[in-house]
């Protein structure tokens, strides 16, 4: 018997995973709550199930991509009894708490759980650049090492199976943060008429180059020692996001993104540390109030 | 006679603009406050100036570089009387309103004003990716050329003093958001025990990937229309925040960083924008409330 394997899931992403794997030559099925979208799939060679129950026959990894965690539990539950001694390697967008929740599920229905977080958009699986981050059961990340690595770069961050979705989280925060700071500043040129493209040709090759200062704020951090040469202090940031704030005030451009930075900044300052370094912004972050 | 160059404020900053002209071959009169800071570029060959009277003597250009808007005012006005005719180009930080204040007093007092904004650190002056900002008068940019290209790449924004202020901090709000959100980032992983260097090498890769994103962003903007394809939806971005903000409360690490972003997010959706793209973002920030 060949080793099939199970595809729940077919949105944007949950196709292209399949479709790296029918490319690679790997016997598959395929499952959809909504069956059109497994049509171009059963083309390109797999077998399209009608039901989950149909879908999870055999002994292949079980690989779900869903909207969420509650869809999971929505695909899952019903044939848990089905589930037992399988792997499921679960690429949905969980918290992480949510990811060992699945994980204390599993381990009750006798399922070997691996949680995948995706660092790549639809178009990028299977190409240059795509990073999905594994932390669960290894047993299920070394055997399946092959299928998850046709996808992209397979980095594995041990058997907590929350960590992979924590450190997916902790990437994207940088990012959102960034666009919309992106998008504040297109605001502020954008008053002087300057496109946000005009404004993002410069922009990005400056952001580019300025998560070279990320290692040096990390070095901070790490030795707790924000008194250090080199690092630029709270008050000259200060100094600096009193200008942006003025200034984007001055040209009508909301500061709800922009202020918040400030103050923690101020608060550091009114805390006694104005003469350290810019990366203590991370002590006051980590203690949630 | 030789025209000479005069530098008035000699911190971090000044001090190297004035040792590039020095390393150039230019005659230079130096001036600083607390005397002290003179000595080394008097060492290289500036002639010292002990008041700012005897620094602005001759009728080469008069660079300033001093704390902020305060500070210039403080050492131009007592010498009003001497600055008619000449050029002034002042590199200290100012709003684009401060900027065009300056310049509104040097119409005044009959200088030619050029504003410049310096995107570098003091040691990467005169080196490869140092861009300084200029706007205000022409004529003292196309005059002074080959100074200001000693500095770094010199990129001019037109007649309107305000304007290289405004692009300059136009990007530094991305710059600074990136950086808390890297520290947020930092502080999730952080409390299972990720040092903020380790999480440093994954997200300076990633990040800078991402900036490759902006451009689909301002196009977006620009074309005011975010319900083009390709763009991630409002909806997409304000689940993947929510389980961002869950996530990082789960991890005891506070959201005023982020949570305003979600906020802006949520409220698009509340208006009926849930399936245009995320860079309408763009339109809440550009109306301040
Ligand atoms: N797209 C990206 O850029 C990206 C990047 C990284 C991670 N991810 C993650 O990948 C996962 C899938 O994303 P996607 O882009 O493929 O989203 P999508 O195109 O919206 O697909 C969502 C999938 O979930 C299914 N689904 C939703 N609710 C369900 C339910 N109650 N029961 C059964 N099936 C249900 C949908 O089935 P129907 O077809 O029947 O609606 C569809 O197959 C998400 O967790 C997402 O966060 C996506
Ligand atoms: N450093 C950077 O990374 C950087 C980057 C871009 C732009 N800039 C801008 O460059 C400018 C200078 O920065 P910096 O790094 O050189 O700062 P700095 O090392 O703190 O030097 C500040 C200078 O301003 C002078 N000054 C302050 N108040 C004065 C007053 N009331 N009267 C006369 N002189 C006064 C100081 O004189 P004393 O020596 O007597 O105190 C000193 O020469 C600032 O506007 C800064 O925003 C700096």
């Amino acid at each position: 018997m060949t080793t099939r394997t199970t595809f729940l899931g077919l949105g944007a992403m949950g196709s292209e995973l399949a479709a790296a794997a029918l490319d690679a030559g790997r016997p598959s099925v395929v499952w959809n709550r909504t069956p059109d979208r497994a049509a171009a799939l059963g083309e390109r060679g797999a077998i399209v199930a009608r039901t989950v129950d149909r879908a999870i026959t055999g002994d292949g990894p079980i690989i779900l991509c869903l909207l969420d965690h509650q869809s999971v539990h929505a695909v899952i539950d019903p044939v848990a009894t089905s589930l037992a001694g399988r792997i499921m390697i679960n690429l949905t967008t969980t918290t992480p708490g949510q990811a060992r929740e699945l994980a204390a599920w599993a381990t009750e229905h006798g399922v070997t759980y691996l949680n995948g977080a995706i660092m790549a958009v639809p178009e990028m699986i299977g190409r240059p650049g795509a990073v999905i981050f594994y932390s669960g059961a290894e047993s299920a990340f070394e055997e399946n090492r092959k299928l998850l690595d046709l996808w992209g770069q397979s980095d594995y961050f041990g058997t907590d199976p929350g960590m992979a979705s924590l450190r997916d989280m902790a990437m994207l925060v940088g990012m959102y943060t960034m666009f919309a700071g992106f998008l504040h500043g297109a605001a502020m040129v954008g008053v002087e008429g300057v496109s946000a493209t005009e404004f993002a040709r410069r922009q990005t090759p400056f952001l580019a180059a300025m998560t070279g200062q990320l290692a040096g704020l990390a070095a901070a951090v790490d030795a707790e020692d924000y008194a250090g040469a080199g690092q630029q202090s709270l008050e000259f940031t200060e100094a600096a996001l009193a200008s942006l704030v003025t200034a984007s005030l001055e040209a009508g451009v909301q500061v709800d993104v922009l202020r918040p930075v400030h103050d923690i900044v101020r608060r550091q300052i009114a805390a006694g540390h104005g003469r350290q370094g810019t990366a203590r912004i991370f002590e006051e972050l980590r203690n949630a109030r």
